[in-house]
């Protein structure tokens, strides 16, 4: 690791202007100050917030200032700490937990358990993390579960559902690729949700109940529209796609009545369900390879950000 | 009790025309069959749904094929038994369960352990099951709660959250003769919703947070829109007052960023959290009396109805 | 099904002396009255009670008054149906809920969805229930799992706990043979309990921490030791085995400052967990058929009272 | 506080000495390092454990090595803050939490909120949060609850299941002036436990059932006994007084066929209950005065300790 500290520059990805596009960029390689560490990447997936930023739509521009480096999904290896750090050593293999709440460092607190895993899957940290989030808010261990939308957080979701013990796991999407790689991530029936019997072959599928569980992965109206119609009275759902805007949803019939519980899911991790997926993924009863479509090189990037503007491509992993 | 079984007949309130209003009838006595109670009626309750009945908008007109009988908020005192008929037994004091889902008559085994509460209390059975399980679907102990809308099964909600140990009941109600019952049901604060200061007011009550949760009873939707401002984040939102509409939710802000858990609240009992209410009851901790505002001889039951549509009354009780 | 209606009499498996043995006699075909079912057996499997009156121990020669027939692990066929039986009708395979605790019929509300299992499953319902019920009263969804005990309900629980999600599943007992039908349910690590190795040995599989959770199958005094000191700080132990003499625990050590959770998990059943269970039957996540190792003809039942004495047999199931 | 902070030495009450008793001696007063805080105490009560040392028991004497400064349970004023401190400031009211399990200083995050209660009360952080969490493994509101013991922690426990809407709140203890105590916190029935009705009176007082739920606060294994007696079927017990040797449980008859859970309680706190106490006691509807029953000035704290030892106090505060 010491030439690696001894390097002086490294390449970043970054956004340096208010406009479409990103930029592939030399950087000074910082020295780790107390408490702080130095990571050699080795693995980095592209997120929908980094696509987000490059296509520089109206969010984006709205939240973010250039310059920026992009990519927060990231597995390294500890290349130099700083005073006062001890949880990890150099030459570890750790994941980044993004969202830091407080000065506990979680981020190293999970770093040696990695060593062994593929770094491209421990850069998937986040998303697995938000999946195992929005699954486990109620158990899941032997109901029925559908997941609406199969991006990278959705399909991690297909996964841990499968992994955790549902009895029937359902996904639905309306891009074909997209429904192939739930199918190999574990799902009994993955449905277009454009054909019209898409509610009711969730309903068949269950006896005419309905899903005990739903997890809204789209952030698309007529998604949640079809999770109201074939989620079981009685039964949940797990709110985590973002809605671009406001939506009218019918509370009485489609809640109120049926004793529908809606759980708003934010990002930020619960340890308990976190260690819970570790242990699944050590054990082998989750596997989220299929999930991994694409790996470049780093400066192959603008390869990745095209394939997921397609939509062909479950996670692109740069490697730097 | 001889008596009352050998009467011939016996007085009804009944719709008997697809048409606003109502009509106090003879009816015949019933002789109860086998698993069957004749009970003769103490107290009666009006409900939301009898207002709706007597005023025959577009909802009652849909579901209702008169004639039917009106009531369901009922004490009655056990006057004859049919065969097979063993929880309970002549001169009991039983309030009603009308929504009856098998066969294990739930109204009789609870029955016995009315003896001695005022019948008036007895027959707001339903409400104050319908406040429980909407305030009991995650722990109020120790919590801020709001209530939001003063009804009867709101007025109930505010008793309960005092009693069962949160540490602020706050109410808002449009109508100030309300709000009155709220506070002497127990509320710390009772505002009205329409004062634009509101949201600011439940948020100064909790040191900026927000409230823990919120039990909607409304069924308005600005009352909605102010809950999800002032419910804190990471709060839960009980859903029990129906919507004449569907109603447009910014769930992205709202609902998911900020952790909101929405419950659809459905009548059903929960017997856990209703044996619980009862030992509320016993104890004196959670006392209705405030709520049952008046009280009328069945002959004067449109004066009650006329009472609940001008909305300065809690509950109108008629003694047949 | 006529003629079996018409049949005069039936064998029945019976004690009818209070001294060891068991005798297998002619009853007469009883006629189903208002609310009953007339069920033809199709097979009954043995349970530890139905041996307990066999050897006539102690708690049997204290709990029961001979004649009494045995069984009541069983699946049947609906042969007639009293008045008021709309549930269930001719034809209909049924398992057998003993423990009745009201007029709900338990028993056939579920009836019909045993068509086209192999009714030496239908017949396992009452220790499936069981395992179900002490494996679910907190998640096991990747969660790291020991059982203790392999005998029927302790095998259930294996495949249960395994089809549910658990990250990690270790089962101990003292029998090879038993450990061998944990092995063939899905247990990752068999061990046998008297190796002074085995506590070891299920802290080395958790990385030292211990198992999240204990299903305590066996009713034994050093299998609740060797509990208490794998499972994990803060973890939990259902204990269902019935162990037949007061136990010494050391509180203050190995629970309080611990913080254990131990549950005592009486035969009653949670609807909801077993109607999950049926899920993962039809499935075919959870697949109980190995620890069926015996079906024998009525006539020949010592010789399946002899094999669970030797205990080298899972279930033994008679075909009437 | 610049005078404070002047200041050369303080009165610092230390275990000196491996033999019984206790000095007051001089200390240099500290200087706070990074991320550290200097607090001048206004109040600190005398813990169990200090009396543990201050007799030098044999529990004492195994774990401890003196020289030690007593005393964990206090409230001070911030004095001084080391670089890098920004939660509190100078002059903060603030009681300390010692078991510190991470960086994240959770004394200091609670801080400010103490600004404006009597210092002793802020001084009972710790009992306070030990009573809080033996109470709230489970809700308590509308159920009936009984504390078995009626030290200080058990006192708490019986104002915090009063304030957070237990139906009924029993009280056991040996000693009648403790007992008191338990009636001015608002204990419904304060029982002897020597008395041979005390069972009974329990189930007298819950209609024959038994309370939902014991919170055991003595560590005596007859109070241990009396409570598997009076918990009601299916209901919980939260053991947080240590035993001091094994104790035998009768765990099929009393715990596994009447479906109890026995949750071990360790001190560690739950901050989300923490918080909910915090907001009890701003209500008012939870005041520990009462139990606060002597203060001294630091150099009278052997009074204190004679006062423990006869089991004539409720709390004990030194103001230094």
């Amino acid at each position: 690791m010491t030439t690696t500290v001894g390097a002086r520059t490294m390449r970043a990805l970054a956004k340096t202007r208010p406009e479409p596009g990103a930029e592939l960029i030399e950087r000074q390689v910082p020295t780790p100050g107390p408490g702080e560490v130095l990571l050699k990447m080795v693995a980095a997936s592209i997120c929908g917030t980094d696509y987000h930023l490059y296509s520089w739509d109206t969010w984006a521009s709205e939240i973010v200032k250039p310059p920026v480096v992009l990519g927060h999904e990231l597995a390294g290896v500890v290349a130099a700490t700083g005073s006062g750090v001890t949880r990890v050593k150099e030459g570890d293999l750790v994941g980044v937990e993004s969202h830091i709440v407080d000065w506990t460092c979680a981020q190293c607190r999970a770093g040696n358990m990695h060593n062994g895993l593929d770094p491209a899957i421990v850069a998937l940290q986040e998303p697995m993390g938000n999946a195992v989030h929005a699954a486990f808010v109620e158990p899941i261990e032997g109901r029925s579960v559908a997941i609406t939308g199969c991006g990278p957080i959705g399909l991690c979701s297909v996964g841990i559902a499968r992994a955790a013990g549902a009895s029937l796991v359902v996904a639905t999407d309306t891009e074909p690729y997209r429904l192939q790689l739930a199918r190999e991530m574990g799902a009994d029936l993955a449905l277009d949700a454009r054909n019209p019997d898409t509610v009711r072959s969730v309903l068949d599928a269950t006896g005419g109940d309905g899903v005990d569980a739903v997890l809204e992965m789209s952030g698309a109206g007529p998604a949640l529209t079809q999770a109201l119609e074939f989620v079981t009275r009685g039964g949940r759902i797990s709110l985590l796609g973002i809605f671009p805007e406001p939506v009218s949803v019918d509370l009485s019939d489609m809640v109120i009545q049926r004793g529908i519980r809606l759980y708003g899911i934010y990002g930020r991790r619960i340890y308990d369900s976190w260690e819970r997926t570790q242990a699944l993924l050590r054990s082998g009863r989750f596997d989220p390879t299929p999930i991994l479509t694409h790996r470049f090189d780093l400066a192959d990037w603008e390869r990745g950000f095209e394939l997921i503007a397609s939509r062909h491509a479950g996670k692109v992993v740069l490697i730097p």
